[in-house]
This record gives C-alpha cells, sequence and structure tokens, in this order.
C-alpha cells in the first residue's frame, strides 16, 4: 500500500468564468531560451565558455531573440562568458540578453557590471513568494516579502543610473504554483507599480511553475485570472515559465497561451533542473504541425540536435516527440501499411498538404529522412516489408505476394529481432531472384508468327537442369504462354499462371524491370509468386517462370 | 522560413458546455497495460517469451487488474506468450488478461484459440474511422466502415459460442482523433448496440489518440462530449488510450479522466510507438503526490525500472518524471538551501505531511535515496555544500561559514564541474581538519580554578613549529580563552574569536565531537573558521584554534 496519505491536493482555483477552453493557439509567443542558465546549472558538467558561446550562436540563429545568459553576480564563469559576448561582438543587435538576479544589493551592482556596454538588456529579478517558502526558507509573512521585491526594483532604478544601456525589468514571482494567487497578483501589481511601464515600454511579468503542482488546466485558470486581473495590464508582457514535474509541462505552456501568456521562457530539448523547463522546441513544432508559423528556424533537428548534446553532454531520448532516433518509426504493420498507402495518395494527388497516417509532420521538413520511418520486427506485417522493399529497393510486390514475403520476414524477425532493409532485400534476392536450382534459366529465342488477328510465339529455351545444359521448345499465345508449356512438358509437371505483372526498377533506355509471376502447381494447388529482372522484359518474366517453379518443384527434389 | 503551410490545423469541437475543467481527479482509473503489445511492438528487439513472463509477472505485482497480451493473431510469438500463461497458470484470478485483434474471421477464430482455458478475458476489436484512413487507406464511406465494426461484434459472438471462459468486449474506434465527433458516436452506438451490454455486464469503449493531434483540452472536450452522448452509458466503461506525439500524453490522460473516463490504457515509462503511449507510471505517481492513492504498487521505482530496462532494452531518460535519474537532485544553490531548510522544518516540526521546496515528493517513498538530492557543480551555492556536509558527513556548519567554505568548493567545480559529496569532505578536510602547518597541536593540559563564581583555567599546550616541538602556556577564562592568550603572547599575534560552536558528530559515550572557531586577526580585520574534531570536546575546540590559527597566518609564512 501506498504512502498516499503524507501528501496533500493543491488547492485549485474556483474560475467557472474561465475563457482559455474556448481558444486556440493562434501566433507563436515571444520566446526566450534559458538554456543558458536553468539549462546550463541544471547539468552534471555545465559549458564552459566556448561551449556556452557556441550555444548562444546556434540559439541566435535558430531566431531566439530573448536569450537569458544567466547569474552572472552569482558566477564567474556566467559573468566571464558575458563579457566575452560583450568583447567579441557576438550579440546581433535585434537579440536582447537577459540577466538573472536576487533582489540583493552587492548582487544587482555585479549583474550591472556584467552588462556594461550592451545596448538593451532584460534585468531579470525574483524572489520566492510560496506559502512553503515563506514558511520555512525565509520566516518573512507577505508583506515582508512584497518588500523584498520593491526594493529590487529601486536597486534596479539605482543602478541604472549609471548605466548606458536600456533596461527591460522583468519580475518572477518564483515558485507561482506554490503561492495564494490573491498575493501572486498584489505583489506582481506592487512591482509594477514600482517600476512603471507603460504601453510603449513594457516590463515583463513572468510567472514560473517552479514546481509543476498541478494538472495544467489549473495552471491555465490561473494565468487567465492573473492576466484579467494585472493593473496596466497593456504594459506587461505576461510570460510562463513551465517546469515539468508532472511531465505535462508542454501542455501547461500551451494551455497558458490559450490564458493569456504573451512570452515563453524555456529550453531546448526540455532541459533544466530535476524534470526539466519546458521543451520549446516541441510547443514550436506542435505549432508548425498545425500550419502555424513557428518564428523558429527549426528546420535542421538533427544539427540542433547534434550542437545540444555536444554542448551539454545530455542525450535526447529516442521517443523525443520531434527529435527521438524512433519517432519517424512504425513498427506496427498496420501502421506502415497506413503511412505507405498514405504517401503514395500524397504523391498520387500531387497535394500540397501533408496528410499521412501516423505521421504528423513531414520528416524532411525538420531536416529527418524518410528511411527510418519502417522498421521491420516480428511484430510487423506485410505492409511494412511491401514498403520497405518498394521505398528502398523499388520492388513494387503484387499484393498477393506481399504476405508470402513478409512470412519470410517474420520468421527471421522472431529469431532475430529487427530485420534491416538490407537484409530486407538479401532474403529477397536468395528466395527470388537467385533461385536457380535446379533449374536454371540461360537464354531464350523468341519468335513470333503473325496469323491473321493471332500471334503465335514458338520460345526455343537453354537452361540447366541440376548442372547440366538442356533445350527445350515451347509454342503458346505469347512469350509466357509458350514457356510455361514447354516447360509443362519438359518437366512433366503442370502448373497455371495466376498472375503477371512487371514494372520498372529504374528510369531511362537500359532500365532494369522487375516481372512478378504468380504460378500454381495443379496437381497439388500450391502456389507461390517468382520474381525476375532483367533489361529486357520478356527475360525478366521468363526469370519470373523459373524462379516460380523452382520455389514450387524445387523442395520436392 | 519553416514550410509551416503545408499542415493544417486539426479541427477542434464548439463546446462550451464543458464541465471538465470544475472538475479535480478524485480517484485512481482502472489501469490497463499495453506493455506486451503496444509497448513490445515498439521496441528495436522485442521481447522474447520469458521477458514478456517476467514483464507480466511484475505487471501483476505492481496490481494492475487488466494487462493487454499482445495481438496474438498476427504473431506466434504472441500466441506462444498467452499459451504459456495459461499453461504455466501465471494468471491470478482477479486479473484479466486483454487480447487485440482485427475485426477479421481467421484473425478472430486464433484469437479464441489463443484465449482457450482462461476464464475470462477481453476481447479487443478495432478499426481505423478517421477520416483519412477511411479515404487513403480503405477507400470506404462511413457505413462500409461501421459494417466492419458491427460485422466485428457478430464474429466475436459467433466464437464465444465455442469458448467457455467469459467474454468482456472492447471496441476501439482507431485513429479516433482523426475522426469527426459525429460518427465516432455514430460508430460506438453501433458498436455498443450490436452488443448489448448491461450495466452489470459492461462492455469497454476505448477512444484512442492513435496519433496526438491537438492540445489536450480538445482531447478533453472529445471524450466529455462523447461521454455524454454515448447512449446507455452506464453499461459502458469509457476508456481512453492516449499517444504522445505532442508531448502531452500524460495531461491528455489527465484532462480526460477529468472528463469522464474510467480507464486508461498505457505503458511503463510511455514506452509505445513513435513518441509512445501515455505513461501510467507518471500519472500514478502524479496522483500519489497530490493525496490520491493510486491503486498500484510503485513504492520501488527501481526495481520497477531494473525490469523494464532489461526487458525492453529501452533506457530511462534523466529527466523521466519520478524514475530519472536527475528528478530529485538540485543543482541550484537556492534550491538546494531551501530544500535543507525545508526538510529541517519538517523534522522539527514532526510533520506527517511532506512539504519540502522543489521536492514534489519524498524520494524515500518510492524507494529512492536522499543523497543524490544535492549535486554541487559551479553553479551551486553555499546552501548546498552546507547541505552535503550535514546530510553526508554530519557537519553543521554554523551559517556564516557556508559562503567561506562553498567558496572552496566554487573554485573547483568551476574548473572540474561537478564536486561528489566525498570530493567536498576531502577538500573540507584539507583546508580545515587536516590543517597543521605552521602550528601543529600535540597535547593540552587544562587545570580549572575555582575562585569564588569565578573560574580561571590554566592550559599548558605542546605543539610544533615547522616541525620543532614546542610549549606554552596560557591563563584564561576556560580553556578557548587560555590557549587564544597563550597563542597570542607564544606567536606575537592578536586574534579574536567571534564565534565558537560545537555538536557531536555520532551520538553514543566515545561520540566525536566537532568543534567550529570563528577567528579574526585583529592587525589586518581578517576572518576565517577553523574546525577541529575530537572525542573530547575540549581538544576539539583547541584543535579548531590551531585550524583557524593556520588558515589566517600560515599563509604568510
Amino acid at each position: 500500500m501506498m504512502n498516499y496519505k503524507r501528501y496533500q491536493r493543491v488547492p485549485v482555483m474556483n474560475y467557472p468564468e474561465r475563457e482559455w477552453p474556448n481558444k486556440e493557439i493562434q501566433k507563436a509567443p515571444i520566446w526566450c531560451s534559458v538554456d543558458l542558465r536553468d539549462g546550463n546549472q541544471a547539468l552534471v558538467e555545465p559549458m564552459v565558455v566556448e561551449e556556452k558561446i557556441e550555444m548562444f550562436n546556434m540559439l541566435v540563429q535558430m531566431g531566439f531573440k530573448e536569450i537569458e545568459i544567466g547569474f552572472p553576480a552569482a558566477s564567474q564563469i556566467e559573468f566571464d562568458f558575458l563579457r566575452q559576448l560583450v568583447e567579441r561582438r557576438l550579440i546581433p543587435d535585434d537579440v536582447t540578453v537577459q540577466v538573472l538576479t536576487q533582489c540583493r544589493d552587492h548582487l544587482l551592482k555585479r549583474t550591472f557590471e556584467s552588462i556594461q556596454g550592451i545596448p538593451k538588456a532584460v534585468v531579470h529579478i525574483y524572489n520566492s513568494t510560496s506559502t512553503l517558502q515563506r514558511d520555512v526558507v525565509f520566516h518573512m509573512d507577505r508583506e515582508e516579502i512584497k518588500q523584498i521585491a520593491i526594493d529590487g526594483v529601486d536597486m534596479v532604478k539605482n543602478y541604472m543610473a549609471d548605466y548606458d544601456g536600456k533596461v527591460i525589468l522583468e519580475y518572477s514571482p518564483e515558485s507561482f504554483t506554490g503561492t495564494e494567487m490573491d498575493f501572486a497578483l498584489d505583489i506582481c501589481n506592487a512591482v509594477q507599480r514600482a517600476w512603471g511601464p507603460t504601453p510603449d515600454n513594457k516590463m515583463i511579468i513572468n510567472l514560473p511553475s517552479t514546481v509543476e503542482m498541478t494538472t495544467p488546466n489549473v495552471f491555465a485558470d490561473q494565468i487567465e485570472w492573473m492576466s484579467k486581473h494585472l493593473e496596466n495590464r497593456e504594459s506587461i508582457v505576461l510570460s510562463v515559465h513551465p517546469h515539468n514535474d508532472r511531465g505535462t509541462g508542454v501542455a501547461a505552456a500551451e494551455l497558458a497561451m490559450l490564458a493569456g501568456a504573451d512570452r515563453v521562457e524555456g529550453t531546448l530539448f526540455g532541459n533544466g533542473e530535476r524534470t526539466g523547463n519546458v521543451d520549446i522546441l516541441t510547443i514550436a513544432y506542435n505549432m508548425f504541425s498545425q500550419g502555424i508559423d513557428p518564428e523558429l528556424e527549426i528546420g535542421d533537428i538533427k544539427k540542433i540536435a547534434e550542437v545540444y548534446e555536444r554542448c551539454t553532454k545530455m542525450h535526447i531520448d529516442p521517443r523525443h516527440p520531434y527529435a527521438g532516433k524512433l519517432v519517424f518509426t512504425a513498427f506496427s504493420g498496420s501502421h506502415q501499411d497506413a503511412i505507405n498507402k498514405g504517401m503514395h495518395a500524397l504523391m498520387e494527388r500531387k497535394s500540397e498538404i501533408w496528410q499521412v497516417p501516423y505521421l504528423p509532420i513531414d520528416p524532411s521538413d525538420i531536416g529527418r529522412e524518410y528511411e527510418p520511418v519502417v522498421r521491420i520486427n516480428s511484430q510487423s506485417g506485410k505492409g511494412g516489408v511491401a514498403f520497405v522493399m518498394d521505398s528502398f529497393f523499388g520492388f513494387k510486390l503484387p499484393r498477393g505476394m506481399h504476405k508470402e514475403f513478409a512470412d519470410v520476414i517474420q520468421k527471421i524477425a522472431e529469431k532475430q529481432g529487427e530485420v534491416a532493409p538490407e537484409q530486407i532485400m538479401e532474403e529477397f534476392r536468395i528466395e527470388y531472384l537467385d533461385r536457380k536450382e535446379p533449374y536454371h534459366f540461360r537464354k531464350c529465342k523468341i519468335t513470333d508468327f503473325e496469323s491473321g488477328d493471332q500471334f503465335t510465339t514458338v520460345a526455343v529455351v537453354t537452361y540447366s537442369n541440376h548442372g547440366e545444359t538442356k533445350q527445350f521448345e515451347g509454342v503458346g499465345n505469347g512469350p509466357i504462354d509458350a514457356v510455361k508449356r514447354g516447360l509443362e512438358e519438359e518437366l512433366g509437371i503442370s502448373i497455371k499462371v495466376l498472375d503477371y505483372s512487371e514494372h520498372a526498377l529504374t528510369s531511362g533506355s537500359g532500365a532494369q524491370a522487375a516481372s512478378y509471376i504468380h504460378l500454381m502447381d495443379q496437381k497439388t494447388g500450391k502456389v507461390t509468386y517468382g520474381v525476375g529482372i532483367s533489361s529486357n522484359i520478356t527475360r525478366a518474366s521468363l526469370r519470373g517462370i523459373f524462379s516460380a517453379v523452382n520455389r514450387l518443384f524445387g523442395d520436392a527434389e
């Protein structure tokens, strides 16, 4: 029995007036990357300055216009890094760096030293406001906690006097989700009154779920309530900073955007303290997949992932949305089959709009490939194997052949696990293309006679039987029929061609053709496919017949 | 510029009557594990029979009462596995196994063969209902798709006649989230009419987000709408089966529970196709953290993780909620400090209720340890270092000493990255306990004189100075004062004891005591702490004085 009675329900809002569930996301928020602060802080091996610079440059290239640099007053590395950015002139004009600090005088002093020479900076002050932290950490009442924030604003104003850039103030009531809403509102209103933002000169109020404590709809209620009750709202950029303790950080950010948040602070791949910050990439790709401009350049996920993994030494989970190794992969046979059909429909209809079952987006739109879409294991079905043969090797197996060949692959998969496309092709060769025992087709002379409206074909076939070269002649209404009849007489068998198809494997003259013959042994009723390839379409079908005959009669030898 | 115009918004419901946002989760749903089907199917190396049996046994021990075994008609391994469970009598009486199948006659026949001898089974039939799949995969209209499902019910009824166990029917309109709601309702109503469930003999209607296509509030709207419009609702167990394509599967399941879902199908750690199925463990621990009985035995996450990783060959992400290696870790100094204070408050108040900043649950409640709570890197602050010294080694550093020692560790962290607790202790030894140069305290004879209400202490101290053994005598109002005065005269220095504290390191007689002396060089104003340990409390403080003196005057030598 779990010890659940030690825990208490976090109070929710009674807020039936909420409007956010009627809304849809229409537009990207202002993105703020906190990879270099919150993200970096949570690494087993924090980034060194050169790694930070590489990460910063990538964030800039991705189109982030607000980037939190760190806590320069608390860490020499972060101070040095910021000075490097200034001295090496790495901050573009349209990018605003953000620096975090507690509301303490010596920290603010040092923070302003760190941003000297930067034309515009977000100075981000915070203090913890939750019921629990007021009680066990600060031993202060609401008024005392509020005074910390107001004093912080005064200190910023004081040090601003000697700063020649522009300061945008950001204030976070840290541990907001553990704070009574009336107090959160009170302290945010007090801060904005102390600062005096205007519609042309806004300040940022950032509401963090420092610890994610509730289902994301409750966070959305809190954001909407704050958004509607904040004084001077038109002068405020309302920001959220979700964490992911309950695994619902992305949802919390998305619902908060419905609820009125203008800005989202988060990190690439959700790096950050404990379970991480909200993953900006997932939110952005979610928007993208719904036809909304994410306002980030995230078309090359592999490059982003490569720089991220190298700088942070973290690894991206194989099931991470959009970036994970396995997420554009379908193991299920019915999924593979549907993807196959969906892609064909897309091509046939020349649709501009991407609609493929089980693939929310076209992997190539974010720099990933189709190849890994289909993985074949023992749980896969015939659709997947057929898809691999088509998309990797160009063999469009007739529908009736899917199961026959998939059964071959399934037996292998049940023994060894996943079967790679190359191995599937190799098995295809062994089973069909290279079946030359006991009867090996060597060459054929075809003569067509036209008599009235009837064609007669005479085929003279050279083949080897258990290595011994032989020849036979067959007459029929076409090459396949002629060879079939000749084979029947030569080998003393009775066969029926149930189906036949052929297609070019490559384009242009000299292209290879693949021919599929569905053949029945009339004595036993046993059926199989045979496959032949050749640059000559007639020879391809004759090879197909031999392939099928060897599959039907070869084992009995 | 991203190619976002290729994508379309998925239509949302206009459903302002929704009631779910006013609700709270009150109770665990019926859990159904699909680890052995949906989860297994998505593995690069699917489980072999023995691994499946180990996983099944663990799921049973965890308290799952409904476990999907697989797709026995489509996979020989899953068929064999199910027969093994039957023959080895591994299915407890209170556990119902569930088998998945498409609505096709030969598959249903084989499915019923697989469950022979089982007293009760959920037979789970499905067909794909989405607009897109009807169009590009099945080329069927709504009525034809509906007929597939109704025919499936008839086939189940047919094969049930020869089955001596009880069948609970489950129907899934696969790709529900891509289906028009009126059609989803129509097909579910048609299936339930064909089956004829009663309140005593319910059937399961399972609504999958086969592909997660919208923000989770839209899924909740869909579930509430279905729940309110389904005919004969009291005879139906309403189930959800969320996937995680947008990274919001847990949120979707939680909001769906608010919206009326009675049952959740998912997997451990969110294993499953692409981005995975919903992670049942995260939902369950989320409930647990809010004082709700999760109705699963998940008190030993490490064991669950071990079996899971071994059987699936997947790895749990270090930031996975509750289970990830880093999630009970705080790198931030202020977080470490607050955790430290929160834990102390908890102990002091002997609170039954867990409330600690940044730690939603007590790690020990799910079989994890406190030790990894605090990781020290260059971004950490003084609180964290003090916490490590206390919780790992029992040294309760005086508040004023936190920064002094944290600065030492920070310099190391800036060079090497993370600093392990053992190294922190080692540095503490080097900096304080083992400071024996230039002055090495050897022994001391203390004599106390009592004269009226006044004490006089005479201390005769033997020490070595740069290796040369010496002796001095000091007189004061106590041992510390006496030794201090003796040292001043002997070494020609002027020092002041600013603070002094001492505590037992271990309990019982013969316990070690640690003594902290805050000392000032009166000439320069320089201050430092010194620390001494001994089983004799007087000797501990004298060692503390020598430690401080060496720190103040040692470097000048």
